[in-house]
């Protein structure tokens, strides 16, 4: 079960709640993770917490559980490998440095061996993930020398995204720290809790929170998951093919396709499964 | 105290010793740390750990107290500012991308406004160090489109310090997971740990290790750092403006002027007052 999650607030706030009930689809407590891994921005800086390791006692899983990191941009991924061991080099999210600040990148899917490579920015490890986000920067960068308004930016990535889903299944969410982005071939969803907010429960435990009680009236927060990770609350589905844009807990920007097509979770699920992907 | 803490060896080992000693210069366990970094590569990954909270209760701090990260390469700076708080994007070590490889970098030092910038790797943070960094990474790329060989990378390595350390104090330790580089402008010490080892008794805390009942007879493991980490072994200094390249454990290569100067403790402290470095 290879998934995405991605919190895009107005204020630095803690990703728990999600992370606990996310972390579950991978077996993380129950030692079937073949790797996961979570970057919180915190201003400019970047911390980046990957594990490669299928056990219980991860020293990351721990630190995550423990300590409550708040951010305004978090991405996780977490992955069922189906093909041999998952090494920390190919372990999502990836990093890199654009324009003077750090980007965030994780995928759910599988491009097709002939998806473009780039010169500059180059893979360390030997997904086809870090291959698309190396090629996507290096366009970025060659289209624009310094960071590009946030609608031009929109615009680039959404070509990038209409080109790159030509190889294969990409549902991505990257970050620069500032926006976040979010893109479906097949399945994700999003939510955008505000005031008044209520109480949540997640799907994959038995656990529930009142968020009315730890935010502020002011308090905007997005999340992004390939699947809802509560049962009560509404999540709103991507098109395929729609990127949309996440700014201080709200959606800014949005191209979705003239025609959305929606997929069943069985319809995602199958997807995934013709593709070769561990969804 | 503001200090470099490097670790180059032939088999992936556990740098938990001597971190456990040169954290406490830091004052990580007084509460006094304004900063503190320590990357470790294992295969081509890199798990980078950064900590800008001076708290005991840090959670990066715990993290690598209660886990012993096995790896050839790493790098650890530790912090104590004399000017404003530490944020995250100015903590050391930082790394980028170069020639499919990460790279680590971490500098003890000081270097004027008007060094050398780079167009492509840009800092995220405000240090002169990211910016060193960035402009040794963009020399290296231009000189060559992917990795040549190590003798090549000491001599391109050793004209950038010799370049860099013009503008101020430069005391460096860089990798790329494979090989390590140690440039001293002032102080900086290495051991070459090797069969047969011995006992060896921190200077910070009163612990002591037996290296000979964790080790096997193939074992080799070089240690730099900015002072002797113990009082019961021989310590080689770095001459003034020494490059010295490890590899598997053992230094390869190594460029030492011609009339080599070594400073005392006293000296280098007061050359790093000097500079306005919290040394």
């Amino acid at each position: 079960m290879c998934q995405l999650l991605g919190m895009n607030c107005n204020k630095p706030t803690d990703i728990t709640f999600s992370f606990q009930g996310f972390s579950k689809r991978g077996g993380l407590t129950d030692h079937h993770t073949d790797g996961f891994g979570i970057g919180f921005f915190e201003g400019q800086g970047l911390r980046l917490f990957l594990d490669d390791q299928p056990s219980a006692e991860s020293p990351v899983a721990d630190l995550i559980r423990r300590y409550p990191i708040k951010s305004k941009n978090a991405i996780a991924h977490i992955r069922k490998a189906t093909q041999g061991r998952t090494t920390l080099e190919n372990t999502h999210p990836f990093q890199r440095e654009l324009w003077g600040r750090y980007w965030l990148f994780a995928h759910n899917g599988n491009l097709k061996p002939d998806a473009p490579t780039s010169e500059y920015y180059q893979p360390v490890g030997k997904t086809d993930s870090e291959k698309a986000f190396c090629y996507m920067l290096e366009q970025l960068r060659g289209q624009f020398a310094q960071r590009p308004s946030c609608d031009e930016l929109f615009d680039a990535i959404n070509r990038l995204c209409a080109e790159l889903r030509e190889y294969g299944l990409f549902n991505i969410i990257m970050s620069d720290g500032e926006t976040m982005f979010a893109h479906a071939s097949s399945l994700l969803y999003y939510i955008c809790r505000k005031h008044p907010f209520g109480y949540a429960h997640l799907i994959d435990e038995d656990m529930s929170i009142d968020f009315s009680t730890i935010t502020t009236p002011n308090d905007r927060v997005a999340v992004i998951a390939t699947l809802p990770l509560t049962d009560n609350e509404t999540w709103e589905q991507f098109a395929c093919n729609e990127l949309i844009m996440f700014k201080q807990g709200e959606i800014v920007r949005r191209s979705r396709p003239e025609n959305p097509v929606y997929l069943s979770r069985e319809e995602g699920l199958e997807i995934a499964r013709k593709a070769g992907v561990s969804f």
